[in-house]
């Protein structure tokens, strides 16, 4: 028998503010971090790695809540947990003690969702698959025992759920032989920070057009003025053709996002992100109904399913976008395509950062290949830093996300990564002032 | 110049799990805990104290979001900082980087209210006034300073808060009077806890009659059948006066609730608490709307002002019961106070715990003195255990909170306790499995 033995967990950070990549209204200056865990077994060639994203500070806090789940996994049987992963989802989001700090949002659960993570990782690499295609050999009802539907019953069932699961099943080799064709559409936000100058900006976008990019995506809300300028830019560079989604981080009032907006509408809009706070169902949904048509997208940070059905039931967002490591792993991700599904709203995931682009690229292959079986309306962020850290890297060609092929959940880092940018003893960060250019 | 100079911590916890004091259905056996912060400064005899109520596991990560704020305070002058509680407010709940671990929620926003909570507690404190007393004191223009109405423009604009609070002026000084005479109305959480045998709850029942209760709380929800005949003990042992709320701690699906809700309403129920998940602003609404006219209660895990904002503005409850330690302390709570005023929803706030009884009951005596201004419909939970680990313990006669009449926030403990209680170092843990006697 293989037993879970503990944890590994590593402090990563990237002195990303020093060139402001990744800056936009709500986050001026972001050092992209991972609280990392490596989830050790009694067999050495069998380990499992999840991380949680953040910017900097805050890092260890992520860490210390992964290390409060490692007792509750320690000494577990491998395999068997592998079988049941649907069973390890509601023990540790279920935990009671635990459960009162969040529930089901903040630090604990994306702790939950790292450590659940590198479950998945290890079960894929048992199966010898990438992840989304051992989700997506799955039976429908081995997919239902995945997901925790708590909460969920006033939209959906589980009658209902096993339905859209046993439509997925229908024509589905062919749809994972197309993927592994051509893969799934991505967009980049690599061009829109928003402490690059204009040039910069001109630059990046021209690269990619050239790169074969149909959407990119701008970040505003700081000035109006600078906005229009920018995206005047952007039009009048881009021409009619190539996509323009715009994301507001969060920073706006729900007048000042309806006024912005308004003002911005010229410029063919493919979607608003993100216009005010991801916890405002309401507010976002009062947004949407006045700036129709132009499209509103929200959801890297909604904290959990249950927020996720409401902005559905509200009709606050024509554009859904999960994020790989908000949530509580694949399992909770996959009620989230649920509901997507129910509700016919396509799903766009939220990437970047460090190491979401290859996290969360297998979720919308296993969508595509199994839940909505969609591909119209999808398309996954992109943004090119940091993949060389990862040991099977996402890899985006002529504007498409490649059907990722080695074994597992893509989520495992170069060791020499972790212990070059380990905080605060690594060697990127010895003599430095810290994480936090912004300072205090 | 007095500054800040740090933090002392302590994870600090209570074995009540033996006892199964504070068993309810989502809960069936906490371990009362305290992640512990004081305030130091460079002046011995001046410190501030705060915490985090928790039920156990995970105290220790609550306590490592503390630390990650300490280099954010230290260095402060303390005064300064004391005569700008809104500016350190929105500081902390601004920091870009920490603000990714929630947004606004979960284990980094507590910890960002026990460190407010902790300079309320010093301001009050060089004031020479109990809390709420020192915030009765202040003038409107004062108290709005303190908070920050970021995204509620939608429904509270700045102008309205400070009609509300000028409004607040008016007869302040009668109703302080009143206050310090009569205290504000209690009621008991203690004989209603799922893992006592009916005998006990009876007796209990009976106590908190001759006590002078006027309302007592039962927690329901693992057995309609138990619950039903609990209620029914209940209501033939108190007759028919005495007001008996329940409470779900969330454990019902929406229909499922509804269900409940229809059985027990025979029994007169006082309001119907967390039926559902504490996210779910649209299922509560469709709860309360179901079981009409009985009162639908919630927010002891609402997580911050944007979440109580839609419960009032969907119509989802009659009763708002704000927490002390889950939100972003004070500056918050005044808030969601001016929220719950600008909807005519009376506030009666949650309690037990350790010290939440101690930290609440001072905002529920300042929305009487100088926000809502109204004593009808309004009362704190009362659980008469661990008081006597605070150095000014909250006090309940006949019924009614007496008056907090020592400077501060009352949130200072003992050391004697903090250390006995020390996790897992201290002498009543040293010896023992450790928290979670529900196992792991």
């Amino acid at each position: 028998m293989t037993s879970i033995t503990g944890f590994h967990t590593y402090d990563v950070r990237f002195p990303t503010s020093a060139t402001l990549d990744g800056s936009d209204a709500m986050n001026p200056s972001p050092d992209y971090a991972a609280a990392y865990v490596t989830l050790r077994t009694s067999d050495e060639a069998r380990s499992g790695h999840g991380f949680v994203f953040t910017i900097g500070r805050g890092n260890d806090v992520e860490l210390a809540a992964i290390r409060a789940l490692e007792p509750l996994v320690t000494g577990l049987d491998l395999d068997a947990t592998l079988d049941d992963l649907g069973g390890i989802s509601r023990r540790l989001v279920g935990d009671s003690q635990l459960r009162w700090l969040g529930p089901e949002k903040g630090v604990m659960h994306m702790a939950i969702g790292a450590v659940l993570n590198a479950l998945f990782d290890l079960a894929a690499k048992r199966a010898g698959l990438p992840l989304w295609k051992w989700l997506a050999s799955l039976s429908a009802r081995e997919l239902l025992d995945l997901v925790d539907l708590r909460y969920l019953s006033d939209v959906l069932s589980r009658d209902e759920a096993l339905e859209i699961l046993e439509e997925g099943q229908q024509g589905k080799a062919a749809r994972i032989a197309a993927l592994e064709t051509d893969g799934v559409e991505a967009y980049t936000t690599s061009p829109g920070w928003l402490g690059y100058t204009d040039e910069r900006l001109k630059g990046l976008l021209v690269e990619a057009q050239e790169d074969g990019f149909a959407q990119v995506k701008l970040k505003i809300g700081k000035s109006l003025d600078d906005d229009v300028r920018r995206l005047g830019l952007a039009r009048d560079l881009l021409g009619p053709t190539t996509r323009i989604a715009v994301d507001a981080n969060q920073v706006f009032e729900t007048e000042q996002a309806i006024t912005w907006a308004r003002e911005l509408e010229r410029f063919d809009i493919a979607w608003l992100e993100e216009p005010t706070s991801p916890d405002d169902i309401l507010a976002t949904a009062a947004i949407r109904r006045a700036i129709a048509p132009m499209p509103v997208a929200a959801g890297e940070h909604v904290a959990n399913r249950v927020v996720f059905k409401q902005l559905l039931q509200a009709g606050a967002i024509d554009v859904m976008q999960i994020d790989a490591c908000r949530v509580a792993g694949v399992n909770e991700n996959i009620a989230n395509l649920l509901l997507a599904a129910k509700f016919g709203v396509p799903v766009c995931p939220h990437a970047g950062g460090v190491g979401l682009c290859e996290a969360v690229q297998h979720l919308a292959f296993f969508d595509y290949a199994a839940v909505s079986t969609r591909s119209e309306g999808r398309r996954v962020e992109w943004i090119d830093h940091l993949h060389e850290h990862f040991v099977a890297p996402a890899v985006v060609r002529r504007g498409r996300y490649v059907a990722p092929s080695a074994p597992g959940a893509s989520t495992e880092m170069h060791l020499a990564s972790l212990e070059q940018f380990s905080y605060p003893s690594g060697p990127v960060w010895v003599g430095t002032n810290g994480t936090g250019a912004d300072g205090h």
